[in-house]
Formats: structure tokens, C-alpha cells, sequence
């Protein structure tokens, strides 16, 4: 990660108000004092703020950070415009009470990010005459259309995945195991300035690979395999995340026709993404081509997500998505096929939607590769 | 990670079944007729599916996990007397409709495990005449006790701890980055077995040591400056967490001191642990001591927490905690303290809780270290 300079910080603190401001109007729209976030992509996205346990509150008046002793002295030095309210006793009701001696009375929160303790706790320590709103995606809505420097970062997470990739691929040879490749390229991940990696790597080999998220084993590689390498980084908050399948040795007719029908299932959806497309449309497009290979059966997940400060984020590539793609979505585009005691096979980019085209982020090779 | 032989598996598939049935005792006490787990670390713990989505029934009848395409196999594969169910569509629905058509009616789950939206399309899917009961740490109060086996591995994953720790302390010199020792201790616990770090390493030079939770950054060590490294690894699921704070160069009587009232503190928890022993009373132990040094505003957090299959797990060594400690448990004493802008020191290691005694997992040199 570059040391961050002082321009880069008051870049990223305009980004937090007008962030605020943004939700602000979502409230006054949907008729609510208050919008409590219960977790850390959310009020990082709106704050800056990077620990790991809290409520932020956001009302017209201020921005609160409800949080334990741990987490004050961070919040104070991460953020700026927020007010941290140091909790004594348990979270829920130090937030409640907050509610209350703000006399914030119509409170909203994401329901698929609160869990039913967290709102009970919530709700006795705001006391009576408050209205509670469920309201799912607010602050998602926000996020999925990525600003100018968020799209920025994205690229520098593309680009380091794909340079991991190209270094991994180096060490497949028979006798590795998955564990060693998983462990190198978390390294090297961390190596090429990451913050980590963005989910944990999947390494499969062989048979294995026909299991789409299995975790890496002390299984060795032998010749004749198949191998899917699933990977992704976190730089500067930002994932990425690709895949590539890659065959050791000579593949058999039956595996390369395999592998022509997933990508030409992905360059179908890649083809089919676009301002105002609706998402389902995306889905549909791949699957189509795997119906025309014989292969519907075989593609036993969705096309793709969205993907930014979380791995997995709105929009969803799935059948049936009614929602359209906007200037800004990121995207993963990441068909496969699984025959189980076979072997599987999946391409994985990431995409960006502007106004007038797509940008593929990741860049690695997508050709059908023998090692 | 050793490779698994035949007897260690069919050891583990006794324990799946028993936790099993333990777990259908307390249903009954509770006058449940099924019980609803939404999170991976229970339903590995019940089953051994290390899936990361579905949800799990367990009723007198059958367990039963309800999972999407990517899983099934999987799920197939590594649990033995599981009912494996293929969701179409919502996940929430298909578990509801599962528990409509086997006619189950007492429903618990465990609302700090469920969120709003989760109970709320389980509730619509599994349709009327139902009844919804929200019961806190079912299979946690299980997890509580360690099993021998479990204990075995965790004697593993702090031994990992303790040799990554100390690989680590050699690479401590004025230049080096806090990213860079990081990716080092990650590194190494994946060259040693590890699937992978049990949280995010906590690697706080200077100043920075006094943010008890800051995540590592591109801040260089310099001469005469405190190192607080956290880090655990995890083992065959199960996780280790050690803390060790290190001074670079000739330390000033203040940092001994505040050093010699932590290690003081960390002492008189670890003695005062013991079957039957009040969580609460282990805290006040190291915050008294802490107290008799005019350190007692600076221990800003609780002094432990119980290790297993996730890092942070019942029981909590809080204030005021009254539960009591029984053999089989395993908590972290991790007393601190935190100077804003000088830097904090704290010292953590592992316990287990035995019948006649206390065994400390973790074996690092907890003395003062100038390096």
C-alpha cells in the first residue's frame, strides 16, 4: 500500500461527508430521524472508521460512533465531523439510550445486518415511543456505485490479484500441495502490499476442483489435473477477486471442450453487461451458452456479484434479477461447470460498468493454459 | 495440518454424533422440537460441514442442512448421518418449508446467531402454527467444555502460536515494517499447518501499541520504541491467540514498570482461574493488581475471553461475569495497559481449565525482553 499524502486524506474525508450527506437524503426521503449501522463495511464506508466493534448512529444533527474503550482513541484518530460515544456495559442499550437522549424517534436499520438480540437490546435501551423500521440495502445502494476513487483503488486490487496469479501459477508443479500454493499466495498478497486477502484462497486440484468452494488441503498435485486457483486482495478497504483454471500436463478432449464452453459463457456475459441492463439478463446470457454445450446442469451457482469494500456485494448476476446495472457497479463474472469425481472449471474477472462501456479490471490471460 | 488417518476420522464422526445427542437432550429439557443453526462454527461443530452457507435442523428425528448447489457435494462428502437438502431460491423459505413438511412446531433458534431478516423469511417460509422461541449459547454452552480431542488440537494451534511468535521476535529491528511482520507471522503459521490466521494480526509499533486493536500499517520501527505483536493461529479449526509486548533498545523505568504491572496482573488472573471459579473474579484479580500500580483507568478492555472454534467464545472474563469457569474450558488472560500516545503493553496467553488444576496452553517467555 502507497503511504497515503495528505491530499489523499482530505480526498478520502470529502468522501465520508458527502457519503453522509448522501444517506442523509435517503432518511428525510423514507421519513426517518436515524439510521443505525450495525457493521464494519457500513460504517467504514460512511466514517472511515476501520475497528471492529461499535453502532454508528447517523441523524440530521451528527454523526455518532457508539463504541468500547478499545475502539475510542482509533475512532478519534481515524475520523473526522464524528462524535464517539464511549459505551459503559453492553452495546444494544448504550446505543439505545443514545436514541433516546437525542429524542430520535423514527429509527431505521438494515434488518439482513442486525441480528435479533442486537435489535431487542436496541429497543429496550431507546425505551418507548420510538418507531423501529426495517429498511434492507440503504447504505448498500450507496456503495454499489462506486466513486471515482474507489474505482481507482479497485484497479490497483485487480492488478496485484492478477500479478499473484501469474507468480502462482509458476509454482504448479506435480508433488505441491494445496496448502503450500494457498499459504504462498497469501504471502505474496501481503508481500505486494495488501491488506490481506479479500476471502480464503481455494486451491483445488483435481476431482477437488469440482467442489466450487473448497478449502485448500494437504492434497498433492499429480499430472493430467485440473487445477482452479480462486483468489482475491484487499488493498487500501477495495477486493478483488478472480479465477483461473489451468491443467497440468495435456488435457483430454473432453476438458478443453469444457473449458471453451466456460468461456465463452463468460465473454457472453461479459458482452451482455451495460448501463441499464438488467442483471438477470447478465445470468441468462452465460447460461445460455453452457444449454448450447450440454452444460445447464453443470453451472451450479449464480454468474456473478457485486464486489468492493466486501467481497461479495449488491448487485447479484442470478437468475431472475429484475435490478439494472448503473455507471459505477463492479462486478464479478465467474461461470463454471462441476462433473463431481471429474474435475471443474471456472473463469472468474472483474468488471466495471461506465457510462458508455464496461472496463474488464483483471487482466490476466483467460486462454486455455497447459502447464 | 498432519494428514487425517482412518481412526482420527471415525473419532471425530463419535463426537458429531454424540454432540448430537447432547444437543437433543437440551432440546427436550427446553420443550424445543428443532433447533435452527445460521453460522458456520455451530453447524461444523454438530456436523463437520466447513461450508460457509446453508442453515442446520436439528430435530429428534434428523439433522438436516439445507444448503445451495455450490455445497451439496461438499456437504456430502465430509458428513456422515446429515440429511443434505438442495434450497431452491431463498435459503430462509427452503429452511422454513423443510420444518412446515416435517411437521416441527417448536422452533428455537439463537437470536444473537439470526438476524431480523433470516427469522423473518424462516418465519414466512415454515407458515403459520408455528412457535418461535429465541434461547442464547445452546451449542455454545457445549462448545464451553472441550472434548480431550479438542483439547489435543488446541495444545497444536498454541504450540504454532508460540513458534511463529518466536520466529517473528528475530526479525524486530529499527526499518522494518508493520505490513512486513504481518505478512511474516501469516506466512509462517501457513508454512507451519495453519489454515490460515484465527483474526487479523495485530503488529503496533511506537505510539501505535497504545491502540489496543489497530490493524497493521506501513509505520517503520525505529530505536527505542515498544512492539506489541497479537496473533493465532488456526489449527484443524480450532484457534490459538498470543500476546507478547518487546521493547527495541534499553527500555526507560517507566515502560518496566507499566511491563512489570501487567505481567503482576496476568499473574494473578492465571492463579486465580479454577473449576468453579466466578468469570468475574478473574478480571477483578488482574484489575486489582493493576489498581495497586495507579494502572487501573489505563486496562481499558476485559481480561479474557474463551478460545475454540472461534476467537472470541463464552465464557467472558468481564466485570461483574457471574458464571463460573468448569473443567474443559479454555479462556484467554490478556490484561493491558494503554498510554494514548506513548504506546500500551499487554501480555495474553492461553488456559485450559482442568479438573484438578489449570494447564497454560501457550509456552512463550513471558519476562521483559529488550531486543
Amino acid at each position: 500500500m502507497e503511504e497515503i499524502s495528505v491530499s489523499s486524506i482530505s480526498f478520502m474525508r470529502d468522501s465520508f461527508s458527502i457519503r453522509g450527506r448522501e444517506l442523509r437524503k435517503l432518511l428525510q426521503r423514507a421519513g426517518l430521524d436515524a439510521w443505525v449501522v450495525a457493521e464494519p463495511a457500513n460504517w467504514y464506508y460512511l466514517t472511515g472508521f476501520t475497528g471492529e466493534a461499535g453502532m454508528l448512529v447517523v441523524s440530521e444533527g451528527e454523526s455518532a460512533l457508539v463504541t468500547d474503550g478499545r475502539f475510542t482513541s482509533q475512532a478519534r484518530e481515524e475520523c473526522h465531523g464524528l462524535r464517539v460515544v464511549e459505551q459503559k456495559g453492553a452495546l444494544g442499550e448504550a446505543v439505545g439510550k443514545y436514541l433516546q437522549s437525542k429524542r430520535l424517534k423514527r429509527i431505521g436499520y438494515d434488518p439482513g445486518r442486525m441480528s435479533v438480540e442486537q435489535l431487542g437490546r436496541l429497543r429496550k435501551g431507546a425505551g418507548k415511543n420510538k418507531e423501529w423500521k426495517g429498511r434492507k440495502g440503504l447504505v448498500e445502494g450507496l456503495r454499489m456505485v462506486k466513486e471515482p476513487g474507489e474505482l481507482a483503488q479497485m484497479r490497483k486490487a485487480a492488478a496485484l490479484a492478477d500479478a499473484v496469479l501469474s507468480g502462482v501459477l509458476k509454482l504448479l508443479k506435480p508433488g505441491v500441495r494445496e496448502l503450500e500454493i494457498a499459504a504462498e499466495i497469501e504471502y505474496q498478497m501481503r508481500r505486494k502490499g495488501a491488506n490481506g486477502a479479500a476471502f480464503e484462497s481455494i486451491v483445488a486440484f483435481g476431482e477437488r476442483s469440482a467442489l466450487p468452494h473448497a478449502g485448500p488441503t494437504e492434497r498433492k498435485l499429480r499430472k493430467n489435473e485440473l487445477v482452479v486457483l480462486d483468489l482475491g486482495a484487499i488493498l487500501g478497504h477495495y477486493c478483488s477477486d478472480i479465477t483461473r483454471t489451468v491443467y497440468l500436463g495435456r488435457a483430454p478432449g473432453r476438458i478443453r471442450g469444457w473449458y471453451q464452453a466456460v468461456l465463452e459463457a463468460q465473454e457472453a456475459a461479459i458482452g451482455a453487461i451495460g448501463a441499464g441492463v438488467e442483471c438477470g439478463k447478465v445470468d441468462e446470457a452465460a447460461r445460455k451458452v453452457l444449454a448450447g454445450h450440454g452444460l445447464e446442469e453443470r453451472f451450479i451457482h449464480s454468474t456473478g456479484h457485486g464486489l468492493g469494500l466486501e467481497v461479495h456485494e449488491e448487485p447479484r448476476l442470478a437468475r431472475g434479477q429484475r435490478s439494472r446495472l448503473a455507471a459505477g457497479n463492479v462486478v464479478t463474472v465467474e461461470p463454471g461447470v462441476y462433473v463431481p469425481g471429474v474435475g471443474g472449471i471456472r473463469i472468474e474477472d472483474d468488471v466495471a460498468v461506465h457510462e458508455g462501456g464496461i472496463e474488464v479490471l483483471t487482466r490476466s490471460k483467460r486462454e486455455f493454459t497447459e502447464i
